[in-house]
């Protein structure tokens, strides 16, 4: 008995200084912040027995933008480097790219004369990089580039230019019966070629803006046919109807970065019962890139002035957050 | 000892002969049939580590068309008699209605008439009575429909009329890891509304046909409005682009009853690895209702000249199923 009384002693000691239980911790790689303590408050009301805020397993839904809140977006939206990766690597099938914008501006690259044309030009790239194929030969594409291709300045795959502390936020999360989706303007067949791997996240859960696509038996084979047609925008009002549509629930937890983000903060937190609306603030210049009300990618300016009137929380990167990449 | 030993022989013995027994065996509904075993057999096979077909659980993945598959469909699909008794209550609102086709022929209570004028205007019924609202009315427009309503010649609710072996498999298959979704040419909020409490099926995978719909502040509360605008048909090759769409892996399994699951079926099985297609053959003109090749709802023709060579199990009702209906 006495043995037995020691041993238990010395086991409390452990679990009361062990220097493990840090890490065990929920949200270990925030500092103790306004963010992460509102957070797992609100983890703890929704999934605490008897908690007025108690919600049951299947109303446990949130979702994730993608571009700036769970991987990086500058200097351009990454999927944007892919379609200027993959312009260059069709050109020598297209020798009139040469002297066709918004083609020809690209290989001299000069990305912001592409761009000049605005949607038409921009639509016309994803056209040529993402339709004209099948459904396998496009993930196919996707997977090749993101297992080669390399930031242009971080010099790492764009799959470790994800957030740690946001992996960390998704597993805590699921460990407490959430169900994580992701919620973004990216396109959704290139998002879910990494989605499950990087993020966890399935491609069931990974909705975004889509081309339209048809169904045929080639050669007694079938097939999903990439089409030259805008579908659906899953950016801004299409959010909440993206959700609506793939979801078909209410989520109780939004985590966005950008102004294309807060008809979704709006649609998770704007009704009754528990709700908590996110926003990463890109402030971290030293770790990142800090940007916000003037940046052409991932602009942050009405979601600032609207935040705190909203109850919406602000992620300091800078302050809030150990680290911002898995590989630090 | 000697009483021990007694016990333990006796239980032996219960545990042998009990006729608890059969029913935890998997698909104690189903008479032991080629269809069942066809079913069980692929179940053990993809599930059993260290066997060539086993699947990862991610892949596990089953559709289901619903009209016909997982509930009734005779005389008409559920929905149809949904939209005509919601013409018929929305009558006192539209005095024009009384002499303006197709709702006239409704309103008389002759419905072959009114679905006479095709496409154009079944479409003009359904936007008469799934549009114009947010999305939360129309989800309490129909669960107060299914909570009052009534088959025509059955006097049931119409939740009731669903095929007690199905939500049986639907259960076997998910304690065997499957992910079970709905792929329907049915709308998707219709379905959404009963199919996680009737089906075990929630929301996010129940995928169907939809109208367009967009997002507004509404006197500071979110809404999803309903557009009077089709969107996606899911129906025949739409299935396999919906699939893609909204799960973004190709099923394993595809359960399906008419010519309209043809193309999910293809999908499904038409490509390399383990794969289950089954069609359910309304065969009982007893318990429910005979009907394929004829018939002007769920109409199985070319499925059943092509299922054989496609390897497609074929269910038959009458002989495969102990019952029907949960209520037999």
């Amino acid at each position: 008995m006495f043995l037995a009384r020691v041993l238990a002693s010395v086991m409390l000691l452990l679990t009361l200084t062990s220097p493990a239980r840090a890490a065990d911790e929920p949200l270990s790689l925030w500092n103790d912040s306004p963010s992460r303590n509102a957070i797992i408050d609100f983890v703890t009301r929704t999934t605490t027995n008897g908690s007025s805020d108690f919600l049951p397993p299947e109303q446990r839904v949130a979702v994730f933008d993608n571009d700036g809140t769970l991987w990086s977006e500058q200097p351009m939206y990454f999927q944007g480097l892919f379609v200027f990766d993959r312009i260059r690597e069709l050109a020598p099938q297209h020798p009139e790219w040469k002297t066709k914008e918004p083609y020809a501006s690209i290989l001299k690259g000069d990305y912001k004369k592409a761009l000049a044309g605005g949607d038409k030009a921009l639509i016309t790239l994803v056209m040529a990089t993402h339709a004209g194929m099948t459904a396998d030969e496009f993930s196919s594409i996707v997977a090749q580039w993101l297992a080669t291709a390399e930031h242009p300045t971080l010099k790492r795959h764009y799959t470790e230019l994800v957030y740690a502390p946001m992996l960390q936020l998704l597993d805590y999360l699921r460990a407490n019966g959430y169900k994580t989706f992701i919620v973004s303007g990216g396109g959704i067949e290139f998002m879910r070629v990494f989605a499950e791997k990087t993020y966890g996240i399935p491609p069931e859960q990974t909705i975004g803006s889509s081309i339209k696509t048809k169904f045929e038996m080639k050669d007694g084979k079938p097939q999903i046919i990439r089409l030259p047609q805008i579908d659906f925008v899953n950016d801004g009002p299409g959010k909440p109807v993206g959700i609506a549509r793939f979801i078909g629930r209410k989520p109780v937890m939004a985590f966005g970065n950008s102004d294309g983000d807060i008809q979704m903060l709006q649609y998770t937190t704007g009704g009754s019962g528990p709700h908590l609306g996110v926003i990463v603030h890109h402030t971290d210049a030293t770790r990142e890139v800090a940007y916000d009300r003037q940046s052409s990618v991932g602009k942050l300016d009405k979601g600032l002035d609207i935040a705190a009137a909203n109850g919406w929380i602000l992620v300091d990167m800078k302050h809030d957050w150990k680290k911002v990449y898995p590989f630090e």
